[in-house]
């Protein structure tokens, strides 16, 4: 069953406010196994709205309107669905004594552009609509399912619970059951997960989808079948085929932030962490620190973007600043240490680096960046040259990596540029 | 001429991911006077796509088309679009090694499905992406435009700007002079300004669009006029007239971030900055930074998020923060004054409060924040209680906050919660 969604409004092709009522209703028809073909806007103009009716009612089996069913004179939807059908609009007076009613309500008479609103295609039937003054209708035509509904969100929604949702499930006699989760991998390209997991074979029940979200990308699964219990076999199976071929790049079972499996780690592990940021400048703490409860294992840290701060506040030694530079090795393994020992941290992380524009030199391109880490354990540190696409996206990389370097220390992971990282050689 | 958007993508049918291109690429439009036909959305499938490019075919003169292009097998822009054209796809070298480098630049081989990105149909001309690895091609099929772009927001806006809107402006002989200039408000709400601009009146060629962007309110002054000379004139009569309206709520008026405009005053008056933040957790020195040539005049700071690091590293008395708890004026002031005096700055912001969710005690309810600010002429210092709608929010506002603090103190403006603010009290 094809089912297709149009949204009429001059304001929502003009840009001028999001659809929000297509979301929604994909949400709602994914919770029953169904899906959209096509979502397609279109403004207030009755040629646009014919050609728009012509290539729906071609393409699709069910097809939700919303918007242009308003008392002004721009609202033109069902005069031109009437056209388009050749079922002339009636008078529905049941449907003018509600209206006039709920302006009576409100003390006020009912003005008579509203009258418009009782105006409904021959044939049609009525949606009532709890929230506002405009009902929706449904009408056959040909052989497809039309459904017109308001298009403001409120009504739109609870009209959706409440008729359309139900309506579908029956014009599609469902019985499936659906479950979903979203894993979320790093250190990896999307080509080279599609390589790996290319290799593994799936049942046609389940389905992948790669949502990129940089410097992430992240991976929902979903399944249909005959019953919960079978859906959520499916999904078992399928998790564990997919984790063990992603191996430790897949940080996220469940669809959380980097940041928050590095704090659940270091909570686990009673660990506490402290930093000491240059070129992200506060980043990496921010993102740390977006977690509620991380006081619990986050004590703070420096952010030292001038030398002088460099040396007044972690210790680092003028000397190497000035043989060195900034951005150095020496530099980024004097900050972890440094935040360490200030704070009394079990880990702290340094990181110094460009992030441009400008503030290259010759060796030291814009995208270089030291990350250092000092844990009991000791110090690690390496050096990274990140794409320099921005200044935006070198500091996201930059707080990126160094979450990640913290999550493999305490999983006692390979370090990144450690030998037997097969699949970032591949 | 009909110009309508196709944006593909599965995510985007599903309603994972909202659709983000649609708007940007509908505002840009409006900016050179064009408006969008249709936006059709629909999923990675081939009947789909191919009925899609028909209806859109027939229905427009444009069709920009985003998403699809990516190296997975779900992507099928391109191969779909090559058979409803018969162009065949060819191997493009030059792209090809590019991708290459890309890859090369983080030091891994480019996997052989990226190949697929290089394939581009017959007669096309490359639209270069200088932000990620597909780039985009434009197409005349049957006197009919086809453009297409990747779907990552960040890759279609920056096409579109580069590429899209000079070529549309070409493509529909645009003469007409435009400028457009955004300006940026905060501390009014939108009904505020709203209130504040119904009293002045503009000629009919200028056109003011409100874009609130949380916390700030942003207005967008277009103009359509017959040269550019003239353009200019009546802009900037326009600018003059909400300038002297406004007063110093606004802050920009070239559409510049407050902290860029923060750093701008503070390089102006050869001042130095630092800060020292507790709820907000790095987010302020983070936007600081943000901004190119930021160390100027940032020194850097510390995120104090552990009581034991405002002591150890600010010099804030352990009693004080026994008897009036870590969110309190007192706590604010010496982290303020700490900061200055640990870093030399000229100026020390100081932030304390409860971002939430939990956190909050009675006369502390989540939203509370304290800010101070510690200068030559002293501290000043007050308690803001934001609306608790999300950690994030009252996170970004207390930065916001701190920022326009900084501001107002550096150009001798009230402070917030002074008297004589009249527009805030109506």
């Amino acid at each position: 069953m094809n089912i297709s969604f149009l949204a009429i409004g001059n304001e929502l092709i003009q840009g001028k406010i999001s659809e929000q009522n297509a979301r929604f209703l994909a949400q709602k028809l994914e919770e029953i196994g169904l899906g959209l073909k096509y979502l397609l806007v279109a403004g207030d103009r009755e040629d646009d709205l014919t050609d728009a009716f012509q290539f729906l009612q071609e393409s699709s089996d069910v097809i939700i309107c919303s918007g242009g069913l308003g008392p002004t004179p721009d609202d033109l939807t069902a005069q031109v669905f009437s056209k388009f059908t050749q079922k002339p609009l009636e008078l529905h007076p049941e449907i003018l004594e509600d209206i006039k009613k709920r302006f009576q309500l409100r003390g006020i008479k009912m003005p008579l552009t509203n009258q418009k609103q009782a105006m409904i295609p021959r044939g049609a039937k009525i949606i009532p609509n709890y929230q506002g003054t405009a009902p929706g209708f449904e009408l056959e035509h040909n052989q497809k399912i039309w459904c017109f509904f308001p298009g403001v969100p409120r009504e739109f929604q609870a009209m959706t619970q409440q008729y359309l949702i139900p309506r579908l499930k029956a014009l599609a006699g469902i019985t499936k059951a659906l479950a979903g989760k979203t894993r979320r991998v790093y250190g990896l390209a999307e080509s080279q997960i599609a390589d790996i997991l290319a290799k593994i074979s799936f049942p046609p029940e389940i389905y992948l989808a790669y949502l990129p979200d940089f410097p992430e990308i992240h991976l929902r699964l979903s399944v249909q079948a005959d019953s919960p219990e079978l859906a959520k076999e499916l999904l078992n199976q399928a998790s564990e085929k997919i984790k063990s071929a992603l191996k430790e790049y897949l940080f996220s079972d469940d669809d959380q932030p980097l940041e928050k499996v590095v704090g659940d780690l270091l909570r686990q592990k009673g660990k506490t962490l402290a930093v000491a940021e240059s070129c992200t400048g506060g980043l990496l703490a921010k993102r740390i620190t977006d977690i509620p409860g991380s006081s619990d294992y986050f004590l703070g840290g420096f952010i030292t973007y001038s030398n002088q701060l460099k040396i007044s506040q972690l210790g680092v030694s003028e000397q190497v600043l000035k043989e060195k530079g900034a951005v150095s090795s020496e530099v980024a393994t004097m900050m972890a240490k440094g935040a360490r020992e200030k704070t009394g941290a079990d880990l702290a992380v340094g990181i110094t680096g460009i992030a441009g524009p400008g503030g290259e030199s010759g060796e030291k391109p814009v995208g270089t960046v030291h990350i250092a880490l000092a844990d009991e354990q000791g110090i690690w540190e390496r050096r990274f040259q990140f794409l320099p696409l921005s200044r935006e996206t070198v500091r996201i990389l930059a707080s990126e990596t160094a979450l990640e370097i913290i999550r493999r220390r305490i999983l006692g992971l390979r370090m990144p540029g450690e030998k037997n990282e097969p699949e970032k050689e591949k």
